[in-house]
């Protein structure tokens, strides 16, 4: 290795796996040549260190940290925790002693990384030191870091001081630690102020996430598992990873920022590959995932990224990442979420002459979801108001210039427009308030535009409720009601920052189509009704255009429309007429691809307007069924028995059936090749509750033709 | 390769190499069955174009880019350039003919990459179209590209309208012509507000850049080259090396970001590879480079990152970027650089007890000078007072977060303390603000602050003068006056957006100790005198500690020191006492490293007050002798003979002689291995300048051990 002199010391940033030594046992002090410790107070016995007890029985409680599954005391930072050291004799005033607390490589007392807490005569020291108690020999003491302190895994020291030097005890990997942030403590960045949301929002490990339409919402569960056994070891490993300087780690806004990078693979060798193709051959398929915790023990165990994800695997990646670490947040879902465009606010779909839609000239998708995070915590670096829930977004997002991380972006900034502040405002200003724009293309290739919806896009944001498995309407928190003053005054000062929005002045055509559509279960008849009404005061020849096809929750179509429909249509001034289409399963089952979504086109043209319209319906899927037997009490046999019938009317293939409860039962994944139509499968499980409290167990069932069936079921297990 | 359903289309993000074809060159209008072009007016011969005609002789002048050595057209946006299309007959009021810009893959007229200009009855483009003249059968069509259109490489179709499809010319690589920003235009956001400005720090391609110490500030000249043949093909390629979206180049403060980034290979395959260590081997040494045209033309013919680069090699490279595309730009020199911190205002000096500094314990360093860029722009994106010079790093810095790009950050902001605006200004005013804290370590090894110096660090901001080849010293726009009012307001407000400072109380200590140095030449012996003043009203006695070591830019000592005195002094009330050291060429020749700089640190203890002085004395390096003869005429045969006696005592080991001039003379490299003392080499060079005016001769040796001598020289060559 070449010697760089660009540092006096490189930057430490390795906090895992430590294995040089940190100090000599006995350090003499300066000018001391005798290298054998000497008793401090002539005539009296040095005082020697004989054991130590990091009181995980009491600690753990008062840091509401009983749940992590580690041999290994966990304490939050800027609250007190108690170590008990047990000495070879009973310690007097006379006798001077330290603890000194290291984290990373290459410790030192000025990068915070190695903190010496003094009990005796010296003062001055970042974290404050107490004794509490003093029984015979063994003193317990008090030690609070500070509010401001390096989160991860601390290596601790007893010195002594001698005569003539400092005697410490040996490297002892039982008194590593971890520190966490604090969301119980108001001096800290991440403090939360109130309980019902720090149970949700830093304590449950299992969560719903929000799928589906805005019209018709489905959601999934999310086993985060941040306090399964090896979870908090992975989130430090990401930090690792990424080479993410130790004396950064105690910032919350750098690490919320280093996450959104790092759990995405893009530019970083991150945790998850991302696969929107149909072929999750080299990997599990994304929507086979029942929580976080078995993809971050294999990324920690490879140290390879893992295969594969979509937005709600990133989502619930960082959800446990932020939770593990004592970082308040939740999964956000967007729903018609403006995609990979520039930080504009137009997204443009673009139409033939004849009325249908021109796939190859649309640039622009909008997801009919997109899940990101939310991350609560106080933004030192800005004005105060814009302290709070701040969005972050591991998704890797190609046109935000590279960088394959987003956020935090506080969601008032968003609401108001006030897009000046880091990071990243401006891009998620424009998932949730990009006009949707209709452009007909003429034969010169010339577009104009024919209809603008501003209300479209962003309609709807749900985050799982603090009170139960209901979702909560956030929508308020980042959009004004839509055309209100407030809204006006947010898009001005947005467009201020240089969101460029589309100028064009279509008036309101008088001829208006709505589409609506009875949601019915995957494998039934879809009936699509359309209504088009007459707006003017003449009749009307209408020239409609209307097409189905299966589409995925990028909004991308999977093929060639299943069913075309082009017709004339005659209507009377003020009149309105309904059609009604109806799609067979033979017509639509074979090829709905692994995303159970149709997009309805509908457009129809007169004289002297155009209108189109465009829904996206979400097909049901069929039920899983779960019972539980047994005695739902800590380290008692319980069993889960999973069953399902394909109702379906043809044959479903390469299911597998996963199941993971947090504190109850560990992944499990069972294949089968086919299921035929009416035919059946039922697996009974066997597993013992670890954790007492209200567990949840989520079941999936994933096919190559029929992915993403969901169930959960709560228990409660008694100590 | 797997279809991927997460995009409607991929984001294009490649300029150069476009080997597809744009269009059929007959393509029917939709409904239209016959694949043979019809006269759009019957009875009248079908328009055609015959021959296309860049105009690049009135074009270039107009637009300031005839310096730009290629056979393609280059002009600037927001302003109207002319190209002549010949037809195969004269043009009636009934033809309809268009011109049709395309840049990189795939383009789209709703992205912008594909523009159509109309000359007829069409209106509504973005880029305005105008028949300037007609002439029998040719035309010339004025065209003004939007003032926000993307900058780059353009292809370029004449379309005609036929009775039943377009019928395009054939696609031509001599019709492609390159588009930059326009700092003439007050429209564009990189519009530089008068001609002085622009001649600097857009047109020319040689500059100074600053180095040295505060007291003892040098320069070597650097070809920026960026009209040289080739240049501007390579700053393309670099946006498309890191696949940056073609729809965002029209935006400077993206290109910024992006170049910032990408001027580096530290996680994107950039253009250059740091080296700080003594070891140049595997590749060029960053003394030897005299200018960025060698470096881009080496890296965009390799794809591969070039080695080696220090801080004036990052600059240098970006700078050329930046006014290649014709983004007004310079090279600043920031003296007493705090480094690689964390964003908080505290870099530390540890002295041990003896005091001695304490080099292990010491983490930070100050560089004698680091260079960055500013770039002159609008910021669209946030509030109009932050518009004008914007600080932009390509040297990759560890601790900012593992983003190796840093800017662009409003000079403004920086000055006033709003460091609540991206990007990075945080990071940038630590660099200029840190306060400088002498510490010392009891035997505990607990830190005791005992000088506290807020003026150390970013003593001098220094940039070459747009009016000559002297300095301009723009301290005053980074930083209010030291303790003035506004200084303090500067440092409340940074500190409200978590720039954290020290508040540790240290009295002034009522001794004082001031180092000076006559530099002289290396070689020669150097005299250090130290004067020691005791301020206080007793006799004290002072014991000293005093040690000299080779040092390196970034503040790094290269070995042991060179020199150690401890001594003690006696000194009456108020009263002062000189001491001089003296160090022979003997003792430090040999030690001093690939830098000619040794660092004083002085010590004194007296029994209250511990106070410590540090300095960096740059030696001075042995002129290099140019003589220019020959006629100084484009194409002519001029000679430039260099010459150079070792007056150093000292052989000088493994020369290169390196030289340059933009428009006279492309880099050449020659080889010594050794020149013995009071050896003289001497080379003559032949050359013939390509463009008239002042142009400039850069010439380098560097030897490795003894690195960085330069020389420049002017001529005036008429055309």
């Amino acid at each position: 290795m070449k010697k760089s002199f660009r540092y006096a010391s490189r930057v430490p940033n390795k906090n895992l796996h430590i294995d040089h030594d940190d100090f000599r046992e006995f350090e003499p002090f300066d000018g001391e040549t005798d290298l054998v410790p000497r008793s401090a107070q002539p005539g009296v016995d040095a005082l020697s260190v004989v054991g130590v007890d990091m009181r995980k029985d009491v600690n753990a409680a008062q840091h509401c940290t009983g749940e992590y599954v580690t041999n290994l005391l966990v304490v939050r930072r800027g609250q007190q925790f108690i170590i008990d050291v047990s000495f070879s004799r009973p310690v007097t005033s006379q006798d001077d002693f330290q603890l000194e607390f290291l984290i990373g490589t290459d410790p030192a007392a000025n990068k915070e990384t190695l903190v010496v807490v003094n009990f005796g005569n010296h003062s001055g020291a970042a974290w404050a030191g107490q004794i509490v108690e003093a029984r015979d020999t063994v003193v317990s003491l008090g030690v609070t870091a500070s509010s401001k302190a390096i989160v991860g895994l601390y290596r601790m020291y007893v010195a002594v001081a001698m005569g003539n030097g400092m005697q410490r005890t040996e490297k002892d990997p039982n008194t590593n630690f971890y520190l966490l942030f604090n969301p119980w403590k108001p001096d800290d960045d991440v403090f939360y102020p109130d309980e019902a949301g720090r149970s949700e929002y830093v304590l449950n490990s299992t969560g719903l996430i929000y799928m589906g339409t805005p019209d018709q919402v489905t959601e999934r569960g999310w086993v985060y598992g941040q306090f399964e056994e090896g979870i908090l070891d992975a989130c430090i490993y990401i930090m690792d990873a990424c080479r993410m300087p130790i004396q950064n780690r105690g910032d919350v806004v750098k690490m919320v920022r280093t996450a959104s990078a790092l759990v995405n693979s893009q530019d970083d060798n991150g945790v998850l590959i991302g696969n929107w193709s149909d072929d999750f051959s080299m990997g599990t398929p994304p929507t086979t995932w029942t929580g976080s915790a078995s993809i971050l023990q294999k990324y920690h165990a490879s140290g390879a990224p893992v295969s594969f994800a979509q937005c709600w695997v990133y989502a619930g990646v960082l959800n446990t990442f932020l939770r593990c670490l004592g970082i308040p947040s939740r999964v956000v879902t967007n729903f018609n979420s403006a995609h990979d465009n520039t930080g504009n606010l137009k997204t443009e779909l673009i139409f033939k002459p004849d009325g249908s839609p021109d796939r190859h000239k649309t640039r622009d998708s909008i997801w009919n979801y997109h899940c990101w995070n939310e991350a609560f915590m106080k933004r030192g670096d800005l004005p105060p108001k814009y302290s709070g829930w701040q969005v972050v977004d591991a998704t890797p997002q190609e046109t935000n210039d590279g960088y394959f991380r987003c956020g935090p972006a506080p969601v008032i900034a968003i609401r108001d427009g006030e897009l000046c502040h880091p990071f990243d405002c401006g891009f998620v200003f424009a998932e949730v308030n990009s006009d949707l724009i209709h452009m007909k293309s003429d034969k010169y290739g010339n577009m104009t535009p024919f209809k603008v919806d501003t209300t479209y896009v962003g309609k709807l944001l749900y985050t799982k409720s603090r009170s139960g498995w209901g979702p909560e309407d956030i929508t308020g928190t980042y959009k004004h009601p839509e055309g209100s003053p407030a809204d006006q005054q947010t898009m001005a000062l947005a467009e201020q920052f240089g969101c460029s929005r589309d100028r064009s002045n279509v008036p309101a055509a008088k001829l208006s189509i709505q589409i609506s559509a009875q949601a019915g279960y995957v494998g039934e008849p879809l009936r699509v009704s359309v209504t088009f009404y007459n707006q003017s005061e003449a009749m009307k020849l209408v020239k409609v255009h209307m097409e189905i096809s299966p589409t995925y929750y990028t909004g991308v179509v999977a093929s060639d429309p299943l069913k075309v429909e082009d017709f004339r249509l005659d209507l009377d001034a003020f009149q309105s007429s309904i059609k009604v289409f109806e799609l067979s399963p033979q017509e639509y089952v074979s090829h709905l691809g692994s995303n159970s979504s149709l997009e309805v086109t509908v457009t129809g043209q007169t004289d002297d307007v155009e209108v189109s319209e465009v829904k996206t319906i979400a097909l049901k899927l069929p039920p899983l069924n779960i019972t539980l037997s047994g005695q739902p009490q800590v380290n008692r046999d319980m069993y889960i028995m999973v069953s399902f019938t394909n109702t379906m009317g043809f044959p479903l293939t390469g299911a597998k059936l996963a199941m993971e409860g947090a504190g109850l039962l560990e992944t499990q994944v069972y294949s089968y090749r086919t299921i035929p139509p009416m035919g059946q499968i039922s697996r009974k499980v066997g597993f013992r509750p670890t954790k007492p409290g209200l567990q949840t167990l989520l079941v999936v069932l994933d096919c190559d033709n029929l992915p993403d069936m969901t169930a959960m079921v709560e228990v409660k297990v008694v100590p």
